[in-house]
C-alpha cells in the first residue's frame, strides 16, 4: 500500500534551533524512508495554537491531495487531552486535540475525526513531553504509507474547535481583526473577499486607509494600503515596510471597513 | 521527460517563521514530487535584492548541472516587473526581473532569458501578492521535469542587470567593499584573489592587518586577520569572535589593500 | 552498492541566515542524489563544540540504521586537526576532530575512527575555511552511497573525546549540572534516570522544586518543575513559561537532587 512520494508536513513552536524536529524527521524516516516532508514552520510563537491553526488554515489547500499534515503546538502535552488524526476529502490531519487542527477541518463535509491509540502506530515507551516524537510522527508516517485513518483508533465525536474570530457587520460598517502577522509586518486579518466590494476606508488604530490596493508597490514607500492578499483575506501593509511596526498593530487589533 | 532526482534550490527573503516557504515547497511537490527541494537560504533581509544576488553567485556553483535556482526577492511583485526563466550551460535560474538573478548569469556565454508569461507554467488565479506560489514555483517545478525554457514565454533581451561593485586599483593600493556579512561576522568583500599576490596590508576603517593569514585560527583569539575565503573573495575575519562586531563594520564599507 | 532512501543528517553552528548549509547539500546532490538530507539543526551558538555533542548525543538514537551524522562546528578548521569518520554499530558520524562526536560514540562497542584523507571522497582545491563543504560533506555522501569507511584514511587510535560532566553523590545529594537549553527555557541537565528514584527535592539557585512531575501540565502556571525529560535527563521547566527567564538560568549551573 506504499504511496511513493507522498508528502508530510510539520508545523510546531520548536524553532530552529533545537533538535526536536530533525529528531521527529528521523522517526519518519525510520518507518516511511520515501516520504517527502516539508516544514510549513516552526516559528510558531511559543504555545500559541490560534497561529498554527491559521498557519494551517492557508498553507494546507497549496498540497498535494492526500498530504498529511502534522501540527505539533502542544502546551497539554503528557495529560489528558487526546492526540487526534482527521481525514478530510482533500488531507490527512495529525496533532493534538487542542484545537490547533481545527480550523482546517471545521466545516469539511465528510470529515472523519479519529483518536489516535493502537500500540502499533506509537512509538514505544511514550515520553511525557515529547508526543510530537513518539505519536504524532509514528502516526503520519504510517498515513503517508498507506495506513487507514480507522486502524489509530476510536471515533471522536466532540473534537475541540477553536472559534473562528468572526466579523460583524453593522449598517455600512464591517469590524474584523488582526489574525496573522508576517515577517514582513503584513497584517492579515479575518475579513473576506467577499466583504470587500465597494471598500471605501480601511481603518485600523488611529490609520484611515482609502480604498484598496491592486499590489504592494500601488503605495508610496512608507505609506499604508489595504489590499486582498494571497490568504484571500484583506491584508493590511506598508510599501517597503512594515505595517506592524508602522502602525503599532498587534494580532487581535481591531479593523473597520467603511463601504 | 522526467529526471529523477532533480534538484531545485530556494533562496528569498521569507524568513522562517511563516508557511510561505512551505507552500511553495507544497507547490512544487504537486506539479514534481520527485525534485529534491533544497533551501538556500530565507534569511535574505527584507527586500535586499544584492544580498540575494550574492548569495546566487557564491552558491549556484556547488549544484549540480541543471539544479534549477529559485530567488524570490520581489519588492515590485503585482506590478509590471517581469517574470523571468534564465538558462546557462550550468543550470536554470527563475526568479523576477529585478537584478537578483543577474549576478548568477551576466557575463555567462550561451545565457538564454525568457519571460514566464504562458498559462499552462502558472498557478492560476495568479495573486499579486505572492508570486513565489503563483508564478516561480509552478515554472521551476515545469523546469525540473524537463520542459524547455523556451515554452514558457517569449525571449527578453534587456533583463534588469544588477551592477557588481568594481574593485579599482591605483598605484599599490586595490579599493574594494564589503559584500556581505555571515553568521560568524567574517566580512566577504568584492577583491578577488587574483589580486592578492603580494598583499602588504588590508585596511578596514580604522583596522590595518598585515598579510594574509592561511585559516582562521592563524589570528590569536579575537585577532582580526584577512585571508581568501571558501568564495574565492578576500574575506576579513576575527577568530573565535566577529570581525563584524569587533570592527563596527557594515556592508558597503571600503576595504583597501596595500601591495 | 547504492543504499536507496539512506539518511544524511546535518548538525552545524551555521545558523540559517547563510548559504553555507544550502551549499553543502548541493555538494551531497551533486555526489548521491538519493540520499535524505535531513537538518538536526544549525542552531548551534557559534564554535559551541558540547552544545553540538550534546545534540548528537540525544538525537542519533531516533534515526535509521546506518544514517551518516554529519557535525560542522569546527573553529579549528583549516588548521592541523584531523577529519574523522566514525562508524557504531548503529550509525556513522562525520566531523572535524575536535570532540564534537565524541559524546554519539565513547563507550560503545565496536565503534571504529578513522581519518578522512583519501583524495577520491574531498572536493578540490580544499579550502582553508570551508571544510563543511569540501571535506565533510563529500565524505558523508560517499559513505551513504555504501563506500567503506576504510577507504576514506587510516585508523585513527587517538580520536579527541570531550569529558561528559559526570555528576556526584554524597550522602543524600547528587550534584549535576545543567547541559542544555531549549527553544521554551526547559533546562536539561546531567542527572540521569536512574538516580531518580525517591527524588525528595531539586534545588538550582535559590529555587527549591518539591518531588518530580509527570508532565508540564502539573505545574500551574508559572510555576517550576522537574520531571524526566524526553532526552531521558532530569529537565527543570515551568508550565506555559521559561525556566531559564524565570530562575535565571544558564548552561553549567549546578543542580542538586536531594533523595
Amino acid at each position: 500500500m506504499s504511496r511513493r512520494g507522498s508528502v508530510i508536513t510539520l508545523t510546531t513552536d520548536f524553532g530552529n534551533a533545537d533538535p526536536w524536529v530533525g529528531i521527529m524527521k528521523g522517526v519518519i524516516a525510520g518507518i516511511n524512508p520515501d516520504a517527502a516532508v516539508i516544514d510549513l514552520t516552526h516559528g510558531i510563537s511559543p504555545q500559541n495554537i490560534r497561529e498554527a491553526a491559521f498557519v494551517l488554515l492557508v498553507g494546507t489547500p497549496f498540497f498535494p491531495k492526500g498530504t498529511v499534515h502534522v501540527a505539533v503546538v502542544d502546551p497539554g502535552v503528557g495529560g489528558d487531552r487526546r492526540a487526534l488524526a482527521v481525514e478530510t476529502p482533500d488531507c490527512l490531519l495529525v496533532g493534538p486535540d487542542n484545537g490547533v487542527l481545527s480550523w482546517a477541518f471545521r466545516g469539511v463535509e465528510g470529515a472523519v475525526v479519529r483518536e489516535i491509540r493502537e500500540a502499533g502506530y506509537i512509538r514505544e515507551p511514550v515520553s511525557s513531553t515529547f508526543h510530537g516524537r513518539d505519536v504524532f510522527a509514528p502516526a503520519a508516517a504510517h498515513l503517508s504509507r498507506g495506513v487507514r485513518i480507522g486502524a489509530l483508533g476510536p471515533p471522536v465525536a466532540d473534537p475541540v474547535i477553536l472559534e473562528f474570530p468572526r466579523t460583524t457587520k453593522d449598517g455600512r460598517t464591517i469590524r474584523g481583526e488582526v489574525l496573522y502577522i508576517d515577517r514582513f509586518g503584513n497584517l492579515m486579518t479575518n475579513i473576506r473577499p467577499d466583504d470587500r466590494q465597494g471598500v471605501r476606508e480601511v481603518v485600523i488604530g488611529n490609520t484611515t486607509i482609502r480604498g484598496l490596493s491592486a499590489y504592494y508597490g500601488e503605495g508610496g514607500d512608507g505609506q499604508a494600503i489595504a489590499l486582498v492578499g494571497s490568504t484571500d483575506f484583506l491584508e493590511i501593509a506598508v510599501n517597503r515596510g512594515s505595517a506592524a511596526e508602522r502602525l503599532g498593530a498587534r494580532v487581535g487589533d481591531e479593523v473597520r471597513v467603511s463601504l
